[in-house]
């Protein structure tokens, strides 16, 4: 499985994902699944994806066959396309259809495959937009109220962001707010996996502006996790439960 | 949705369920979720339930028929059943044939149900006993590796039990934890709600020895869970990054 997370901030944008597949627990394999398309300073479209990795795989592949196409349009492209939601509306309508093509090749041993994408994006004099693209490629856009987006085993992570995170949180919390969110996500599911691969791109920038591979050993993220969990011990030492925990004859 | 969570602890075991059930978002009501049965000081049975309404409460009226039956015996009442073991097993074959008969009736409309339970017992001179029992009948049994299990929606509150729960918990600390985790799980899905219902039962005592139903506006709830966000919210501040949020160029 997988966790991928997108923080869609005042500041801009934190996108991380962490990088294990596995088909089976005996095949366990690291894989990335941040993909960057930039074009510095003008266009900047990140992607992190969960699921089927031949699905999002070819995903990958067939935009950036449209992107280098002599005959790219903004109809194909995502690095012409005139707006970011024409941009994910491409993403969503490749992915669909690779899907489509490989569930049919799929039929006869009745599986179907699937796979999600969140899409962090800006051009250059547009404002910054973030998009969660199903695997029938519509999608739903990051707000104000919900200014965070996951794929993949998303609900271990999920209390820590909606107790922290807003459009007025800053990059450096965005980035701590998904650090432990991914944390709790890595301590109590093992088919998530690190290394982490993480992503910040600064408002108006239309570049990446930080990326960061955060390796198993990373005595930064040993340090945080470590201190996290104190954190929690002690908050959980210090809280009383008052008259619900009286032990009365019922 | 629902979350149950009971955690088996040296000195005893705590249970506890929410009770809200839905059939979309427009139908949303109110249903107890935590059924026991017990011969007070010679044994207790504690069900909790998740999944399909038609199928918990039919087979928690199957169990109890067995129990009245003039002809009962221990090989179909959980109250004779002359060990725990058995009354597991007599627990998971009733909730797979009743949700084999309801799967019968729901087959015109291609629906298949589906439940769960934790099912926490003890005898006189028997250990407690754990059990989380799938829907197809066969059941797993909590041990000191895993002193919890948990059904519904589970990911959301794993991970403070992940971090904070050994079977050398005390009670105390065992109800808090199992609440934190309920706590965690009710700000992250709206599916899951108040009012919530704890048991404690004693190890040796097998008898339930605290029984509550914590209403949405309980103070002592508002304060755990306000003073548990703090918590949160403070070592969240505290905590740094270090090299990890640097931003460098790429």
């Amino acid at each position: 499985m997988t966790y991928c997370v997108g923080l869609l901030l005042n500041a801009g944008m934190v996108m991380l994902s962490d990088t294990r597949t596995n088909a089976g627990l005996d095949n366990i394999a690291t894989y990335r699944k941040m993909f960057v398309f930039e074009e510095p300073g003008e266009r900047v479209i990140t992607i992190l994806t969960a699921g089927s990795l031949s699905v999002t795989q070819t995903t990958m592949a067939r935009l950036r066959e449209a992107i280098d196409d002599k005959d790219a349009s903004g109809e194909t492209s995502i690095m012409m396309a005139p707006t970011m939601l024409k941009a994910a509306e491409i993403i969503g309508s490749t992915l669909a259809s690779v899907k489509q093509d490989i569930d049919a090749k799929m039929e006869a041993s009745k599986v179907s495959t699937s796979a999600s994408m969140i899409v962090g994006c800006q051009r250059r004099g547009g404002a910054m937009r973030m998009f969660l693209i199903y695997p029938e490629g519509n999608f739903i856009e990051a707000t104000e109220d919900t200014p965070f987006l996951q794929i993949g085993e998303h609900k271990y992570g999920k209390p820590i962001l909606d107790r922290v995170v807003t459009m007025a949180t800053s990059l450096e919390d965005g980035q701590k707010a998904a650090l432990l969110s991914m944390d709790s996500t890595l301590r109590s599911n093992l088919s998530v996996g690190m290394p982490l691969d993480m992503a910040v791109i600064e408002e108006g920038a239309c570049r990446v502006t930080m990326r960061k591979r955060i390796e198993k050993k990373d005595p930064d993220f040993a340090r945080m996790s470590e201190a996290w969990s104190n954190a929690l011990k002690d908050g959980f030492t210090h809280i009383t439960i008052g008259g619900m925990g009286t032990i009365t004859p019922v």
